[in-house]
């Protein structure tokens, strides 16, 4: 098993250079050898009438959770985008709770990077989401700019 | 084949109502019986470093469209949310172009509608992305409130 | 968390009513509460040159395991279908290995369940595929027919 | 737009050699740059009680078919894989009909090929299900085995 080349705040650290619209929106809770617990601080922009937490929210939780599994592995150098994405929406996630996305990558490729996301309403049991999602990760390069999708 | 019963500017004027932060990134252009295109009016929040439109929009683009799709057939009461999504990445959006969706509902059951996005950027022939939406359509109720998800 | 109301040997003796023409390929490991393991005994029919199990067989493996967790939950009366499907592929299965499905419920609605399937080549550790299901399970009736899909 | 390299009686005589024990299930009908029509010629072996095709049978045809496409575009030299399926399975084919897989390519990218398709009983118009399959496609290598998936 290899290990981890970037921890928790590495990781916000890039999050915040690369994504500067919305790195505030995520905690890295969590980093293992290809696993990581990534928290959505849910406000008020995230929600939908009711108090729901929107579609895209959930989709860019899960895509961002996978993103980090995969640089907490291979290191900030990659310029990995988004090729796929498979999700189940399957409860109505709390009223104005964080969600939590359970993160493990199931492969890590040269050129492919697949990784499973369960996503759940904080201090709730039944899981609100399911995604996957497929990284493409392309050959090395010199300097690499940040990653287009997540 | 069914007629619709909405078209572009009642499903507008329902997305005003039912989902007011966002209404104002989506025009519909077209409605006709099982079909819509739907526009992304591309700003400044949907970009990634780059120009690149962000992940999380183009699934809001193809969630959108597939509900008004299945709006324009069966009427704003349906209490739907998106219940499966698919999504396949497949080329860089042109930077600050617009996103078209052209949009057809494959299946408008009782219990479950399922529709088929690709996503263009405007002007151009080859699609972005492709998506494929499952909503769950809830049995008649007297009064419903605007849909969770999209 | 509900109990079980079929186990792994009223789980096959139900699969070979209904499907005479697969029933022997697949074997019943362990079954509990949202949970089953299913194996697929790989034969030449399943192979494809080079020793590799073709993606069909893999197909079924899932389909079925996750239909069996849901049986195993509310029983065989049930003329539940496969409405959606995603999986990915992710490593070559071993040469005539048999094939294990850990399979389980992430969600079991009165209209829809969804379950989870990591296929592994008997005895390695990295899993081979990923698969998730969604079943539609219709509305009560008398007597129902054997599930069409699996 | 690229010509395609392998015509119908082409592509059947690659799949009769590369996989002898499916070869005589499917007919390639139209080929045509980037798409494809392709015949599941439906035998007893493909049914499920009630005379419904079979989840595995509808599996195969649609990964047969976007192979095909690939392969009319880039020649029978290719170690081409399926990563990735999405399907939805929409309505009950028809008893005893053929399946017809209308295909195209999305993308056909250096590494990673897309196809989607949609499938119908042979002379109705509302499609029985519909999938996307994305291929691997490896660096050219001096002589290659067939492709492992399909």
């Amino acid at each position: 098993m290899r290990d981890i080349v970037m921890d928790g705040p590495a990781l916000e650290a890039f999050c915040k250079e690369a994504f500067p619209q919305v790195h505030q929106d995520f905690a890295v809770e969590e980093v293992a050898p290809m696993r990581v617990r990534v928290r959505l601080k849910v406000a008020e922009r995230h929600l939908r009438p009711g108090g729901t937490v929107s579609g895209p929210s959930m989709f860019a939780l899960a895509d961002v959770a996978v993103y980090f599994a995969l640089l907490a592995m291979i290191g900030p150098k990659a310029l990995a985008v988004t090729t796929n994405c498979s999700m189940d929406f399957m409860r109505k996630p709390a009223a104005h709770a964080d969600l939590i996305a359970e993160t493990r990558l199931l492969k890590l490729g040269r050129a492919l990077a697949v990784g499973d996301v369960l996503i759940f309403s904080a201090g709730m049991e039944a899981p609100v989401a399911r995604a996957t999602m497929t990284y493409s990760i392309p050959p090395d390069r010199p300097a690499a700019a940040p990653a287009a999708t997540p």
